[in-house]
């Protein structure tokens, strides 16, 4: 059983080893008019994932908070969409990086405006210099340990609305908070999972979405050259807050764009 | 100029990046009858690193901190050694990862026990199953991003005092917490500062006295061979807050003892 903070009471704990190590992960669940069409995802996600760290919640427990939050906060947003971020962490305390035997997770719940929806023209993107490690152990794993995408978001440029980050192999692997999708002469591809930093609950809706209409999808590695390819017949982002969007200019080259996987994808919308 | 909080105030600032991310770094300072031998080493680390983050801080504000805290905490103590931890994050807010532009860093100051000291007999060590990754834009720093040591401590088990930890090449790069040093055929060997998750402040200071004495000293990789050869005439440890300490058993292997290397970097003393 966790112990639960509310972020506007503005204090959180000294000694949680979110704060010290990042020994933690987090959910940013889209939330509009009540409903989180998403959550379901996000708790499979936050479930297992904690578990791996050696942290152990309850599905109930999290369900509970979700609604007491919806509850309290839904109010302030009207109609407008907006994010439930919940920050679950080790709990607080322990000699230094070792954690006592028996530890509480503290949950924290955080709330914000959802950002402006990217427009459905598409957007720019541009690629980082900062090089995405990922130890396995933590592969797709949102958790606080997100220093590698502070940086490469502080280089966020001009009207670049992300940067897509490689790894020490040069496979582009994911943006700095979206993953990647791109159409190529053999069909749907996206770098595969174990690849990730962070392993997207829109990326697996979009994953289960082409598998439903029948698209022919491959994980595999994704190299640079096949992004700027005239074979490369496009590239979307996609992440929970916002979707799914085209790019419609990748590091200066214009890429063809139209609205197929976002209309596949839409959780709103049920495919034919 | 940082925000200052007191941790014992026991409220941090919901907001603050540090824990949302582990956008920040942190010093872990051994304070002895209101002395901090080290200190201006941990504060060349600090402000270099802080700076390689993109986070200015002044070094006659951190002193300042310094001694404050000193006064502050030094009562509590008396003559017992203690451990003064500064943690500096880039700030409170910004648009998810993306820092504002202008951003006051937060520091904040903790105090605790030091821990008891390794017998001089040495200890025990083993090797970690948990990989260590290295983004070489944070090699040698002690950023909050530490959940694989985090990890890797949970696995610490009976006597064992230390855990090392290897690469991806297999090379045996440093302990949970500690940097490592050993005597082979050639001389002393410590592995290069490029290769390092965390660069310690006892590190420079045992690299710096085994010049000052005219010892051999290369940087290289170390396998994990090498440390369990015959040819291998000692391995240390070391730590700020611990000092120095052989180890006496690597993996069930007996290793050959004696407290050379604590003799001529131990602080307190001066090599003849």
């Amino acid at each position: 059983m966790f112990q639960l903070y509310w972020a506007d009471d503005d204090c959180l704990p000294a000694g949680d080893r979110g704060f010290s190590y990042g020994d933690g992960l987090f959910e940013t669940i889209r939330v509009c008019e009540g409903r989180a069409p998403l959550l379901g995802y996000h708790l499979d996600r936050l479930l297992t994932d904690s578990g791996r760290l050696g942290i152990f919640l309850s599905r109930p427990e999290l369900e509970k908070a979700c609604s007491d939050a919806v509850d309290r906060y839904g109010v302030v947003y009207g109609g407008a969409p907006w994010v439930l971020k919940f920050v679950v962490t080790r709990g607080t305390g322990g000699r230094g990086y070792r954690p006592l035997a028996e530890m509480r997770p503290n949950l924290f719940v955080f709330h914000f405006p959802a950002p402006p929806g990217p427009p459905e023209t598409g957007v720019r993107a541009d690629f980082s210099r900062i090089p995405l490690t990922v130890n396995p152990l933590f592969s797709g794993m949102k958790t606080l340990n997100r220093l590698e995408q502070v940086m490469a978001a502080r280089e966020m440029h001009g009207s670049v609305w992300e940067l897509l980050m490689t790894n020490a192999d040069g496979h582009v692997v994911e943006g700095t908070r979206t993953n990647l999708f791109l159409l190529g002469p053999e069909g749907w591809v996206t770098p595969p999972g174990a690849s990730l930093a962070v392993s997207g609950v829109m990326r697996r809706q979009v994953i289960e979405r082409l598998h439903l209409t029948g698209e022919r999808l491959v994980e595999r590695s994704v190299g640079v050259g096949e992004l700027l390819s005239p074979h490369c017949r496009g590239v979307w982002l996609s992440n929970s807050v916002i979707g799914v969007v085209p790019v419609n200019n990748l590091a200066g080259h214009d890429l063809p764009v139209d609205n197929r996987l976002a209309t596949i994808c839409d959780p709103e919308k049920r495919p034919d």
